[in-house]
């Protein structure tokens, strides 16, 4: 294991419980029902651990949008074709994106990262980190090397990292990458031990006969590869992705540095799922956003024990839900600053 | 019934469709696989469908509180005095509650009307239309008169109006009003035909023996009350509320103005079942915001076809729903409005 990793591993704690029970007390004096703001609530107490501030309180917000390819698209698993990757990028940096869109929406910053696009792309505005020109086909065998799964890992922990130095308290994870509903599928089936059949779906939107084919394809990669689930850097290298294992560095970071982080669509949640198995409780420091049609993708949030709070019907990934979550986030923070208390506001408070 | 809800109810019409063929063109010319931004791009097209603009906007936008007191709570169905209607009622306008701070989070204004408060109260940015001093006990008689039910919903009618007039674009349904998950548990039970039991919940939070007795008393309105389901005003009138009537007065108000309007959670919801049972294309203008705890709620949503976007587990009302969920109705035009076409981006389109 890297350095890097290693030393990144070393400084995931728990939740701060001092912090949590403060942060409930102020809840429970604030007029309102006792635990009536639900979800609102217990996000200001996951804060308050994570921060150790039982006032929490969001400032600068990212997403990050890490890009690669796929070996597998070869396989036609998808109905885009692989340049749409780069395309995409270049989309999003200029602005037209479904993220673009949504970041600006909810005042966010939204940063392109190259992980591993499958072209040569000097783009202005997207971060440098190639780690490869794409994954091999994880059909025919190991989607990676050990050493690159590590450096992509290790390139989600850089990235985060120079973010948090910039400001950041609030960390969107997001993706794009042709055919990366494909390795998600596999992570998930592996770690999960449920049937392709029960996971896969129809990513951007295959029909019937793809959908068939794309099952039998994940199938044949978990074959021929048998990732060793005890070991998740070798699930990410065999049948994963370098934007997954970025994410996956991603949250780990922020667990590392006490920032919350929120978890897009399908793609994201398998880099939390790798996160997860890494290191188990880098998953207090993570927030579920929505929950896709992707039918992976709420088995997957089950398994982290995580519930989403968006039910949108979204598939577009690309960090979209994790940004509208963030407007979310925000409200728990000023609703525990700036809502009155029973005694401040005068109201009775609550007969038993 | 009276010239004001005559006017409004001959007023309301259906959705233009070619809007929404139009925004669905635009929106399957936009740089993500069809469909797949789901509910935002169901939003956009109800929109267009509203207001008759194929690129709709959101420019102001307001919360609506409907206060009211219930003769009912005289029966202990509910664990707050009624005094907390009042009290609660000055912290909103003073910006201490909970919709106090949603509305500012999501830069909405915050109206509060006193539809009838159980107490002469004059303050300061409170909207005045009290119809009465609370309802009567339901449990021994109606709680309305038919004259005050027409009356509550023509304070919603005027009250939207006169928001619209100001410029409102996009409207949320609130309300405080201590015991009104009683009222509004028995409307749904005589809407849908369900045994009282399946529907209570425990509103603020009352324990299991409150509950049961809760049951009863809702059980006793109805039998006491006998409310005719073919005249909605009926059943208003005699088991439901003032501030549910306003709550319905304004969603016919905004069907007729071609304004979005939305449902906050179950006592709204019970306004909402009120308007379109009065005028069945009023629910094309509604928008379902969260899903409450309150276990009426998602039968109430189910009753009107209506899916709601928000799960995170909360029951205070007040509009606090409706208030989070305007950023999401705000996302769907910004969507329709910023993100790029293929085309303008050079972005390939879907093989299939």
């Amino acid at each position: 294991m890297s350095s890097l990793l290693e030393k990144t591993l070393a400084n995931i704690g728990p939740l701060d419980q001092t912090a949590i029970k403060q942060a409930k007390e102020r809840l429970d004096n604030l007029t309102k029902p006792l635990e009536s703001l639900g979800v609102l609530e217990d996000l200001a107490m996951q804060l308050a651990g994570i921060t150790g501030n039982p006032m929490p309180q969001v400032g600068d917000k990212v997403v990050l949008v890490m890009a690669g390819d796929h070996g597998v698209a070869a396989e036609k698993v998808t109905c885009f074709p692989q340049e749409v990757t780069q395309q995409q990028i270049t989309n999003f940096i200029r602005g037209g994106g479904g993220i673009s869109v949504m970041t600006r929406h909810v005042g966010a910053r939204v940063e392109c990262v190259d992980v591993g696009i499958a072209a040569h792309l000097d783009y202005p505005g997207l971060i440098q980190k190639k780690v490869a020109l794409g994954t091999k086909n994880m059909a025919k065998g190991p989607a990676m090397t050990r050493e690159e799964a590590i450096r992509s890992l290790e390139v989600g922990i850089e990235v985060a990292e120079d973010q948090i130095r910039r400001g950041a308290t609030l960390i969107g994870t997001g993706e794009m990458g042709i055919a990366n509903t494909t390795p998600s599928s596999a992570i998930l089936a592996a770690f999960s031990g449920l049937p392709v059949r029960c996971i896969v779906g129809r990513g951007a939107g295959i029909n019937d006969t793809m959908l068939r084919h794309k099952t039998a394809i994940i199938e044949q990669s978990l074959a021929v590869n048998q990732p060793d689930t005890r070991d998740p850097i070798d699930v990410l290298s065999k049948i994963g992705g370098l934007e997954i294992g970025a994410i996956a560095g991603v949250m780990l970071a922020a667990a590392a540095h006490r920032i919350p982080v929120i978890i897009d669509g399908f793609i994201s949640g398998a880099g939390a799922l790798i996160a997860s198995r890494i290191e188990p409780q880098s998953r207090n420091y993570m927030i579920a956003s929505h929950n896709s049609v992707e039918p992976g993708h709420n088995i997957l949030l089950k398994l982290l024990d995580l519930e989403p709070m968006l039910q949108m019907k979204m598939r577009l990934g690309e960090g979209t839900g994790a940004a509208l979550a963030m407007n979310l986030v925000e409200a728990s923070c000023k609703m525990i600053h700036e809502m009155a208390t029973f005694a401040e506001a005068g109201v009775t408070k609550q007969e038993i």
